[in-house]
């Protein structure tokens, strides 16, 4: 096996990866990790890096993604370029952003223990004689030992043919107890698949189950072309709809399978085992339950509790004995989705007041408070994700992705480099906070011109009334008074979400010890403009994190470690929804919080 | 309901049964039981009795069973005919011959509890709330009062829309604590079918689980087109018939069950449960699974233990997501019918020294002495099925199946009173018992002239030597030196594996307080003649009975309570299975018993 050297600037870190891994991989091998939206699928175009040495040619997403410019001053996408011989990297502080203060604030995910729900036992049986009459299954469970339950005629057909033509050394792959499959000994190791089904993404997790995680893939929810959200979903489910969507969502996901096998030169029939986390909607889609009156009052979801298939009743194409771990929901609105981010951060143990928050459309928070936890929902409203905002758009290139000021100058940063089309959730978010900052806006979220001094071509008057002006790269966009109600209704409706879960506590959000906010948007917003705006509670920088896909990695946790799933059962029990449609003092707070604080 | 007054003579009881019963069945309901060999489909010909009133016309099957002279006289089949009206019916003594010594003497089956494994709950739900938002499944639980195992979607996916259709009214199936199935309400019964597979014969029983037996239907297993034995079936599988053989039994299972479902008007999706007994080989080929290494020393099969499966894997067309439980086997030739004869008969509990005994082609047999279960098989070869024997035959119309001596008169009983035209194992055992009497045998099995007096007629020589005449109803077969020595062979098999059990036990045969007859040759054979000719050790009559088709008694109890199935699996792995083809003591007894006792 040949192996590369790489140096990684600014860090200072050498070492040796394999050749033929991608920048990221081996980025990983030595200790640096890169936060990614797609996963490596190679489409978010996150993890960009200068780099220089043996690497592969310019791929096709790379020319898409990254501009000309940069491509000639040696900017990679990490998840794109293969190590061919020794290279020297370079990170640019934007690409590692919040990587970083996760890796280097010491808080990162729960780390799995490799002890897997499905084992494979390689055992040299004794043969049978007159004095020894047992029969194969038997022979088996005496070598094993413990009792075997046979659920599937198909290992078992197998096992008296198996047995005598390899002269009775046999592997037995087992899921917990249960046989699932025979076979002569051939060491391959077994597979398995975390996914994490999202409203608008589905992100597959290739695992190798002695090892880890070895390879990911994403793409697009095909659902989304019945309804972008998870009520148009339910209503395309209720008209008859719900055997398209589920075939929609399972095809989507046996494609991913079938790329990650491809690419890693695996066979299907080699994963065992598949767990799935994704908001309740999704989990009732994905096996075909209607998901129908979780979209009226009150709310009732069909299930919530994990449940475990066959692989082949789902028609999920990996082994059609391998079996599907589907992760407890909690409620209708708080999903596996959660219960896979308070198993990746942990945040069901130890001491003290965590919160942890992962905002999309539905904005869904736990509160841990010593053995109490408590969850909610909350209609966030799309504004996070770019939807009903004039220049609204998801975090892809030519999106304004982050603004802040330094040194009373307002740097604005556009995704790819070039001239702004839009502006995405972490955009807004930090706008709105500059706005506040350079008192453009009011306390009631009024755009009115600074006291005092005028910013020239910072603000201007048009059709819309006034517009707060962004300009980058040569182009320019704007927000709007209407922009900035639609962010106040969706930071209001989170904000009063903590505001109930610390009353039911009894805490005042200065007792939160951590807040962890998970997926895409808690990844690349600024923890600083979520509390100037009062999304957050003003709590000090430090103890806010972000996570990352936790719930993709709760998935891969369970995956890897049986035990977890027994966790996730047990935590989802414990936590205790609370319903905030129906409390007036919910109410009270989101109108309350409707408001900014503004210093002055 | 029209109810028609039954008198049965010469037992003097009178009651009422439905308009529209089989006599077998009214006969039943006043608690006459009349033993069939083909459980009342009407192949048999062993219920007649005569009847008079109103009743159905006479069958085509009683016109091909009964003579013209006896349909004239009034004798019916009482499977076959139907109760219209009042009816006076006398038994004859022949009829319920061993029937008879079973209720008479306090010998009856195991009764069965009602405890089914799967069960139907009726259930008025609370619809939810805001305040009780707990999910439909949760919801369901909590009603029931325990978890509930959600193994298959199918009624998951039904579960919210019935729930709500029905206005919360509900009737959930569980197996165990399995969902199954749920339903608007419809007080339908659930349904079982217990299966005996034989080699030669499969009989269906159909189960109302709420109640008991309502019906059976036998019929021939197909796969004996394949071979008439175990070991040409295993044959059979083993070059490439598999699939063939395993198609065979289910589709005929298919069609009882089919039959079954018309004649009681219900439907397959009503039933929920199957047991299955039959022998090792049998349950292999029933599940598809190789048999091949039960035919070939040390005679090893792929599995002994109970196993339970969804119907719709096994191909049994019943409901898709009821259950099929395949009773534990003991070895490769001690299987499942045998546990299921221990299981009718009680043999595995009380005190004392106890002796269940199946004789077929192979005679298999169960010794209990207190704690303490010891098993064998032995070849007896199919002598007492009819082969090998130069007038052998089954048991039907035309064979001689009893003989006895009166007052110094042979008297030779015919089924269907006609001509004969063979001998049934039954009467093959009397023949030479009365051969024996008679002194027409020596004590080495040998015929000779009997000493002192020549008894005309009943001997003559031919070119197989000398033969034993049997005359009746104007015709006659005879039994020669090689019908004798057969006979010899299979006797002495099943006697000396009684000796091997009693030996393992340190008892003598005196021990022995009570010895079951099951199988169709146990329940006709008569059992002075079974000790006579030294099958059986010289015990007292009155500790012998017949039992009927136990190993279906089995199958049924088990379908009716579910903790029988624990008493099967417990007591098959208490039975210790004694190999008798590798030690020299067996075959010290085999050659000891092939003599006969002589009293001079």
């Amino acid at each position: 096996m040949d192996r590369c050297k790489l140096r990684v600037y600014p860090d200072g870190i050498e070492g040796f990866v394999e050749k033929d891994t991608t920048i990221l991989e081996g980025l990983e091998k030595l200790g640096i990790k890169l936060e990614t939206l797609c996963g490596g699928a190679g489409w978010c175009g996150q993890c960009i890096i200068k780099a220089i040495g043996a690497l592969s040619e310019i791929s096709s997403n790379e020319k898409n993604l990254l501009s000309e410019e940069m491509l000639k001053d040696g900017y990679r996408l990490a998840c794109q370029t293969v190590i061919k011989g020794n290279a020297d990297i370079e990170i640019p502080p934007q690409t590692r952003l919040y990587a970083h203060q996760i890796l280097t604030s010491g808080i990162a995910l729960e780390k799995a223990k490799i002890n897997p729900a499905v084992n494979i036992y390689k055992i040299r049986l004794t043969p049978p004689n007159l004095e020894d009459q047992r029969d194969d299954l038997e022979r088996l469970e005496s070598s094993i030992g413990s009792k075997i339950l046979v659920s599937n005629l198909d290992a078992l057909r197998k096992l008296p043919i198996i047995l005598r033509e390899g002269n009775f050394d046999i592997e037995a792959i087992l899921y917990g107890k249960e046989l699932i499959e025979v076979r002569k000994p051939n060491n391959k190791p077994l597979y398995g698949i975390a996914i994490d089904i999202g409203t608008t993404t589905i992100v597959a997790y290739l695992i190798d189950l002695t090892k880890g995680e070895i390879d990911v893939a994403s793409s697009m929810n095909p659902q989304a072309k019945r309804g972008a959200d998870v009520i148009s979903r339910i209503d395309y489910s209720a008209k008859g709809g719900l055997q398209e969507l589920k075939d929609l969502v399972v095809g989507e996901i046996n494609l991913l399978i079938e790329e990650l096998c491809k690419r890693q030169g695996i066979e299907p029939i080699d994963i065992y085992d598949v767990t799935v986390v994704g908001n309740t909607t999704m989990m009732h889609l994905f096996l075909g339950v209607p998901p129908n009156y979780i979209a009226i009052s009150p709310y009732i979801p069909a299930f919530t509790k994990s449940l475990l298939f066959d692989a082949f009743q789902l028609g999920i194409h990996i082994n059609p004995r391998g079996k599907c771990y589907i992760f407890p929901n909690i409620s209708g609105y708080v999903g596996a989705d959660t219960v896979g981010v308070v198993l990746a951060t942990g945040l069901y143990k130890g001491d003290g007041v965590k919160l942890a928050l992962d905002i999309g459309t539905n904005g869904e928070m736990v509160l841990k408070d010593g053995d109490k936890l408590f969850a909610c929902s909350t209609a966030a409203g799309p504004a996070f994700e770019g939807a009903n905002i004039t220049y609204g758009m998801r975090g892809a290139r030519g999106a304004i992705d982050h603004i802040n000021i330094d040194d009373g100058k307002i740097n604005i940063h556009v995704i790819g480099e070039v001239s702004p089309i839009g502006i995405c959730g972490s955009g807004l978010l930090d706008a709105v906070a500059v706005m506040i900052e350079l008192g453009i806006l009011d306390e009631t979220g009024r755009i009115v011109y600074p006291e005092g001094k005028l910013i020239k071509d910072l603000i201007r008057k048009s059709d819309n009334g006034l517009e707060f002006v962004l300009k980058a790269n040569g182009g320019e966009i704007s927000i709007n008074q209407k922009d900035v109600r639609e962010l106040q209704l969706a930071k209001s409706a989170i904000r009063a979400g903590i505001e109930i879960l610390l009353e039911e506590t009894g805490r005042d959000y200065s007792d939160i010890d951590t807040v962890y906010l998970a997926g895409a948007f808690g990844t690349y917003l600024n923890p600083e403009s979520a509390v100037k705006i009062g999304l957050l509670p003003p709590l000090p920088i430090s103890r806010i994190y972000s996570v990352g896909n936790a719930a993709g990695e709760g998935a891969k946790l369970a995956l890897l470690d049986k035990d977890q799933r027994k966790i996730a059962e047990e935590v989802s029990k414990k936590i205790s929804y609370i319903e905030l449609s129906s409390r007036r003092d919910f109410q009270e707070k989101f109108m309350e919080f409707m408001y900014f604080e503004i210093k002055r």
